[in-house]
């Protein structure tokens, strides 16, 4: 036993071969359940509100839930959900704002002067970033925390996946075959690091009139079940442009929205989280 | 003079302080007139379509044109515009398949032996292969080049706009707020390089409806014209949802649509493109 063993939260318990990174203040005051990453690999699919949406859903289920906003050069989930205070650092740690009706949200955008600014950054800066919203953010206790990860398959989903705990993948997708094919990308990325995955949603899957009720499906014909299917994954369910979801976003009173279609693909995503959950610490340390 | 300049390009132009870097085989073969940046750093509001578009509509006014797909983790270009062929290694470098219509296409994908690979690359590699397609791709005589950039404002942009000779940037935006906050965030990152903007697109402006013709306005209310005022941009206007292009680029037959709207575009960013049209050799190598 080296001299540091004395403060080391595992002493006694370790095979003493490798030595775990010592936990922060940050991480000791947070228990996370469930570490749960939102992806599409496509951009524009509609994967942050429905992110937010999956957070809302799980809040008014009961649980504690928390939304670490890992789209670094593109973060839309503060504005979606009205907030606006910037995050508060304490000694212990950064405070994560909380929402309306108490979801806890870390974004870049929140310790941005404005949130138009960009942030110029080359992957090992956002990587590191990414580790601090980890290892420096006082979640306190969550049941679940969603990462609303960015399009593509570059250094934001690679520092996920090699360095965050993540128990398991939403997959959200889009009907057009160019989406899918793109779709298909991150999800074969993804098994690269065995993951779980919950459950795949098809976004934008249709369109209803508002004056004749006819149902365009604008981006083409769903296959959001065929492709759960082909890639063995469940499927959770599809969803609609709502321009009524664009609006209360933009004004961010994402909270405020309601959606049959939604409280279902809430309610299945909550049975798949259900199994096997736990509250384990050792989870708050880096793999890296 | 050292021994170096016998063969250099420059020689005898240069001021002798600072030696470019020698052409390539491919770079003495290629002469681009402009290479022209289509960037939104929003994904999903169609970028690719509008770029595939673009280049469909400089190619039916009779410009010679080339697209380099620099979307390396989320390629669209070859499916929309159905082109299979992979891309012909030789000497000199690597040439570019061609589309129906005569459109040179260069892509990652084109280079997968499956287009549902995933790249799983980080930052400097992907700045890499960015600059190869630049120095080794015979691209030939173009007009203009488009690139297709990928969302966000992180290794891909930077790498761009620090090592390409970009002469101007088409920006493509959508109405939702949301999306807005980050082309904002876009264009302010692009400003600090100080290139042209040659103007700004929306899409998904609106969806007709096929059964009553209703004018729906999804993602909420158009504000391209706006953000173009305010961002010092030539506004060129703006596009609907067509289900009609989903359609054709699911079906690699991007070149067969028809818009008028789409065509009222093409002519206006023609005329932009005209100013000032150079065809200038020494553009050929890279900035770094």
């Amino acid at each position: 036993m080296s001299d540091s063993c004395n403060t080391c939260s595992a002493a006694g318990t370790c095979s003493g071969e490798s030595c775990p990174p010592e936990l922060t203040e940050a991480q000791k005051a947070s228990r996370i359940g469930k570490v749960v990453a939102i992806m599409s690999g496509k951009g524009g699919v509609g994967k942050s509100s429905v992110t937010g949406m999956l957070a809302v859903s799980l809040r008014r289920q009961g649980y504690k839930v928390g939304i670490l906003d890992a789209d670094i050069t593109g973060p839309s989930i503060p504005k979606i959900f009205g907030v606006k205070d910037k995050a508060n650092v304490v000694p212990a740690g950064v405070i994560p704002p909380t929402s309306s009706s108490g979801i806890k949200i870390m974004s870049l955008n929140l310790m941005l002067e404005n949130e138009d600014d960009p942030v110029i950054w080359r992957g090992p800066i956002i990587a590191q970033i990414l580790n601090q919203f980890w290892t420096d953010v006082v979640w306190g206790e969550l049941d679940y925390l969603l990462l609303d990860l960015p399009p593509g398959t570059g250094d934001v989903p690679i520092t996920i996946f090699q360095s965050l705990p993540v128990d398991g993948l939403v997959v959200v997708t889009s009907p057009q075959q160019l989406a899918n094919m793109v779709v298909r990308k991150a999800i074969k990325m993804a098994k690269k690091y065995d993951p779980r995955f919950y459950g795949l949603i098809e976004n934008m899957a249709y369109v209803e009139c508002p004056h004749c009720q006819e149902r365009m499906e604008i981006f083409g014909k769903p296959q959001g079940q065929a492709e759960a299917a082909r890639s063995e994954i469940p499927y959770l369910g599809e969803l609609p442009v709502d321009p009524a979801l664009a609006t209360l976003s933009d004004a961010g009173k994402i909270e405020e929205y309601q959606s049959p279609a939604f409280d279902e693909i809430g309610r299945r995503l909550a049975e798949e989280l259900k199994k096997n959950v736990t509250l384990n610490p050792s989870k708050l340390n880096l793999k890296m």
